[in-house]
């Protein structure tokens, strides 16, 4: 008899992905030690999307010649949050990874309370990541939080870039394939219920269930509803469109790369009328390059500063310069488009 | 003292649509009878939307040198609808449109209730602008419409072109530009005012409460939660998101058009390693293309189909001819892609 449907089905999620971890190492060999195995390293927050994720990971792991260990951080955020990371670290050895840690950080403010949180939590694990010598760090998202990712989103109206969700593979400094999200196809349920027959304890933040979080409004209330109108299939959908919109993105992107050389006269100076003459979607990526470039910060970029910059291109009159965020300015001077730090 | 300010959002709104209308007829000259005016016509349901609409285009027109004139159509699926129809008229005709029509039209089944309501009205719409030689028509969708729309597109899950929602200009046959969406930037909510301070009857359609369609159930229990968790603009968000995302899609295609060619060997066969080669984003489309050239309907034709055939190019390993809808078969022979109707 094989294991449960659930257990099967992230056990295969895991496989997939250390097969990955194995081929880029091929690829790009790294430095390490001869003879030693390779070390992949599971996020876990003792949740049950993270420790369905750990079993996984310490079962398939061996078979493939591959070290598994665990990492959990402790944010610090509530009183005996460090007894709960010792728990988490029990529960990470009984299940036979090595090495397993618990790391503690400091959560600052900037950005919010999550943003903070994550920030402080990335830097922690790249620290653990490096120090350890990892080829791989696996994360816990399934495919409701991309679905939540993906309706966040959605709520600042910035294009696609921002429905594109999560990476299955993102990078830390100088590590671009170091993160993996090997249950970005795995629904939440498939979790629990893994953890749930495996006879995994599984500790439930209550973050997630706070109304002051977004995410968790979001999880409770807002996915429902659209459920409710929409279908059961809501998750599914947007789970797919985060793929879609990234791959579309990447595209974007590239081409909007390789038209920035096109559009400049020999001083490099943007041309309007080789602007003007750029799909509209190409156009407002080459003009998001260049304000970033003079030295606006892309997170406070939004798009209503594109488009009034696209505005001196496709709707001159003689507008007066532009104030964009980093007191950068964007004006048209004969033809051409000024972009530069004031 | 100047209107009430959602009366002048109203007229500034239709007037700027209006703009645009006489710029395309000066740009691409029609037949008309020498010394007639161009003709707009509103399409009326008696709801709020298009009754704000019928006042603001009865109030702009005449300054322009347009007739304005005005077209309800009776969808006979509710008991006594040719008598509200006949009281819309009554109510153009007070707002002194001219001419005014009540055009009755069959609702079929084909695609389910609201499609074939709507392919019904459209066909209606077309014929009475044909007949009447009309330049243009104007549609009263509002912005909390393209917000529903966007997130029905979501619910599909078939990419960023059915998250682009509705254009502000489309066609009908043989009239790209026939039909324009003065309000898409218009919320509900100042529609709604304007009618009350003019002191405009309106009709509550109980279709629109109805939580048997899916839209109903979206409008009254999906985007108020979501309001709820993600804060209160959301449906400008999304209405962002679909202007975005249809530059974005247009973009797209226009890349995937131009890559076509490119892809074809001297036999006009689709070549693997150049469809390989391609950013995926725009090979999928190009796979899109050719599927629906060789006779698949481009309705049936969902993501997770080009996903398969895709995956001849991506993850070959022998796999057999893979079905489409409207019998069309894709498969890999000799480094070519065949695709083709059985």
């Amino acid at each position: 008899m094989g294991p449960h449907p659930a257990v099967a089905a992230i056990r295969l999620a895991v496989r997939r992905v250390l097969h990955d971890v194995l081929t880029d190492l091929t690829d790009i060999p790294r430095p390490r030690a001869a003879g030693t195995q390779p070390l992949v390293l599971v996020a876990c927050s003792g949740g049950a999307d993270s420790m369905a994720l750990a079993s996984a990971l310490a079962f398939e792991a061996p078979k493939l010649g591959i070290r598994a260990g665990g990492i959990t951080v402790d944010h610090g955020l509530q009183v005996g949050s460090d007894l709960r990371a010792a728990e988490v670290v029990t529960r990470m050895t009984a299940l036979r990874l090595d090495p397993v840690e618990s790391v503690a950080v400091r959560v600052g403010r900037e950005g919010g309370p999550e943003a903070a949180a994550r920030d402080a939590r990335y830097a922690a694990l790249d620290e653990a990541a490096d120090r350890l010598g990892a080829c791989a760090v696996l994360l816990g998202h399934t495919r409701d939080d991309q679905a939540e990712t993906v309706l966040l989103g959605l709520a600042r109206g910035s294009g696609i870039r921002s429905l594109s969700g999560m990476a299955e593979v993102s990078g830390g400094p100088g590590r671009t394939n170091r993160y993996r999200r090997p249950f970005l196809q795995v629904d939440r349920q498939t979790a629990r219920k893994a953890c749930m027959v495996q006879s995994l304890p599984v500790w439930d933040d209550p973050h997630n269930i706070d109304p002051a979080y977004t995410r968790s409004r979001l999880r409770h209330e807002g996915l429902p509803a659209l459920e409710k109108a929409l279908g059961k299939g809501v998750v599914e959908a947007l789970a797919r469109t985060a793929q879609l919109s990234r791959d579309d993105a990447d595209a974007l992107d590239s081409w909007a790369a390789d038209a920035e050389a096109g559009v400049r006269d020999a001083d490099g100076r943007l041309e309007c009328a080789k602007l003007y003459a750029l799909p509209p979607a190409v156009r407002r990526r080459v003009l998001r390059r260049a304000v970033v470039a003079a030295g606006s910060p892309a997170g406070s970029l939004f798009a209503r500063h594109i488009e009034e910059v696209d505005r001196l291109i496709t709707g001159w009159r003689g507008q007066g310069a532009i104030n964009l965020p980093g007191r950068v300015e964007a004006q048209r001077q004969g033809g051409r488009l000024v972009i530069r730090q004031g």
